[in-house]
């Protein structure tokens, strides 16, 4: 598997744009296009939230129908959720005018949406924006830049990743592009991410696939445990790249599972290193669990912490808090034997051993905590399991951010 | 039931005072004593947290005993948590040095502490502490403020409540005092309370009343979603009123409930208000839905939401907010049929009908988001039953305090 510099157009036969439509705000990209000529297969997963957006609605329909689709459209500004019947009627009016400048169905254009929740869709910036989309469509590295950029909200970079790999003498790429800052939290985390390949796959076998590589990438983030209304991640697969079907339990399947779920970890870490004011990147790996769920929910525990985040903001070693994190997370666990270790710029630092602090540098934990990255390592030594969740420092800035969103 | 201007020693039969031991701070108190002559009942209930303070441990054995006490001594600076058997043995010695300067057995002193997690207790300032908190020990208003002062870690007000209703003629008083700013979170929220009594009840009957009080309103609060290794709430009855002991299902018991249940609810309430560095107090009552821990559930999610927190800083209306809170609870309802009430200074403006965001004023809306307690009503539809969660705002204060705590 090779890393290459490309986004959401990178695999053969897919389009990108993004467009000013001028949906909510002035002077900034706010629509984004991925088409594909040949049909595609399409799997999703979707928020969990009681309250769906339209967007999110109409694609679990289109999605559940296992048909295949041309084209996803997006838009940033405004999420469509808690719009009622209205909400809907918008969204479906979103997918025609799309599908009428494409030439192809409704039913065949996924959509989404993010931003504000609670507002109507205008349509006279979507129509205005459907055949700007059209004409801006390319299989160029601008165009997947511009669809990345399209979907930010409150996003401070892009995000985007691609990969390549064989398969029986042909290149198969997986491109990906992903937004998500704020209202951040597993199942869905509050993104919106479209990954796309040209290898041929099934919708049944890519709808397996993508429901297990989400529950280790973007279902393990945390920017604020706010589980948003509108989470859409949507995986497609055209088969341009000409290679066989790739079935279940073969070698091919394995080499585009470890591709597509490559690019799903790196969008979601890209996520929870942009978390809404954030300045770093928190890992958590939470090994000898007695299962892989509950190392799940431990490592979920730390990360979502509002004192871990603050103590990582601070620079603050107050690893009694990471302790805490893992003792209310709901898992049944010997205090007294876990160790918790600190990873960052290089170098280790044990924080607990046997559920006692050590006596550590905190001079040292402080610079430690100062890079990028911070990983803190907890073995509860109670069994082999292990799980790794992603999230972020809690800053001024998220406040800042929040207490002012939609002015 | 009558409110009274009183605190932890308002009962009669009990003595209260607060020292400055120097166990982590220079010139502020640290150490309190409750102290009843007349044995006491006791009944207690302890967070659900795997990790446990040493006194937390110490406290549940005792209570479990069925064993009458004579005191609680209570600390601040140090939690004693995640601190392994030697903290438990620094535990051990605080209750004997007490129990030595009141002439009582270690297994009759109670004790709880609250402060930074994984240092250990220094005993020298306990033992200095210890006989200075005898020498002021008071049936007089000073002690027991004395003692509400010295738990305080970063709260901003000392918190107490004492009520007195009548019984046969007797007047039965229950007064009580909590700390709690900061890792507070239902089960049980990050708080130290202690309530006394002088009615006379068995410990059984006493455990069987706190247990179903404490629900509905300690368990009812949350700042910041962490729940802490400390959290202790005892509730002691000594029986010194004079009048007849309390059964279960009499109108004498129904009153010691209210009693009880206004105290701890408004020393609940007192702790939410002045979560770390909030501004207003947020109420949250969820009505019409199925079941009873279905309007707990809910109404926990909103007002542990970091968006919904933010927005109330803020004086932002960003109701979707609210309802995406609701809808990420783990709770099943029809979010078309949704209504969501604001009220507060005396007024009351719809948001949400039917799910639908209503055409109110935000003007209006953020003018009464500016008073100190912001009610919000959300009506599921659902059925009957309904519950009240009372949090705060998320402010750059609470960034402040908590990336930078320790030093």
């Amino acid at each position: 598997m090779q890393i290459i510099d490309g986004g959401v157009n990178a695999p053969k036969g897919y389009e990108a744009s993004g467009v000013e439509a001028g949906i909510k705000y002035e002077n900034r990209k706010d629509m984004a296009l991925v088409y594909t000529k040949e049909a595609a297969s399409v799997a999703g997963t979707f928020t969990t939230n009681v309250v769906k957006a339209a967007p999110v609605v109409w694609d679990k329909e289109v999605v559940e129908s296992g048909k295949s689709v041309h084209a996803v459209v997006l838009n940033s500004g405004i999420a469509n959720a808690a719009t009622g019947k209205e909400g809907k009627e918008y969204n479906y009016e979103m997918a025609s005018e799309i599908a009428k400048v494409l030439d192809v169905l409704p039913e065949e254009v996924l959509t989404a949406s993010t931003g504000v929740i609670g507002m109507q869709l205008r349509m006279e910036p979507i129509r205005k924006g459907a055949p700007l989309l059209k004409e801006a469509l390319t299989t160029e590295r601008d165009g997947a830049i511009a669809a990345a950029e399209a979907i930010m909200t409150t996003d401070t970079t892009r995000k985007e990743c691609a990969v390549t790999f064989e398969q029986e003498g042909r290149t198969i790429t997986v491109g990906g592009m992903s937004k998500g800052s704020g209202m951040i939290h597993p199942n869905m985390a509050t993104m919106l991410s479209v990954i796309t390949t040209d290898a041929k796959v099934s919708p049944e076998t890519l709808q397996e696939m993508l429901g297990s590589i989400v529950k280790d990438s973007f279902n393990m983030i945390s920017v604020d445990r706010d589980t948003s209304t509108n989470d859409t991640c949507l995986l497609l697969a055209n088969g341009v790249a000409g290679a066989e079907e790739i079935k279940k339990d073969s070698k091919e399947y394995e080499a585009l599972y470890e591709a597509v779920s490559y690019v799903a970890t790196e969008l979601a870490k890209k996520m929870a290193a942009d978390g809404e004011g954030c300045t770093r990147l928190l890992e958590v790996t939470v090994k000898g669990a007695k299962t892989k769920e509950e190392a799940v929910i431990l490592s979920k525990s730390v990360i979502s912490s509002n004192l871990v985040k603050t103590a990582i903001y601070g620079k603050d070693a107050n690893c009694g808090r990471v302790l805490c994190a893992l003792g209310y997370a709901g898992v049944d666990f010997d205090p007294e034997v876990v160790d918790l270790t600190l990873y960052a710029g290089g170098e280790e630092l044990v924080w607990i051993e046997n559920g006692v602090l050590t006596d550590f540098s905190e001079e040292k934990a402080t610079e430690m905590m100062g890079n990028d990255v911070v990983t803190l390592v907890c073995n509860m030594k109670q069994g082999d399991a292990e799980a790794t969740a992603w999230g972020c420092d809690l800053t001024y800035d998220y406040i800042k951010i929040n207490a002012d969103y939609r002015s």
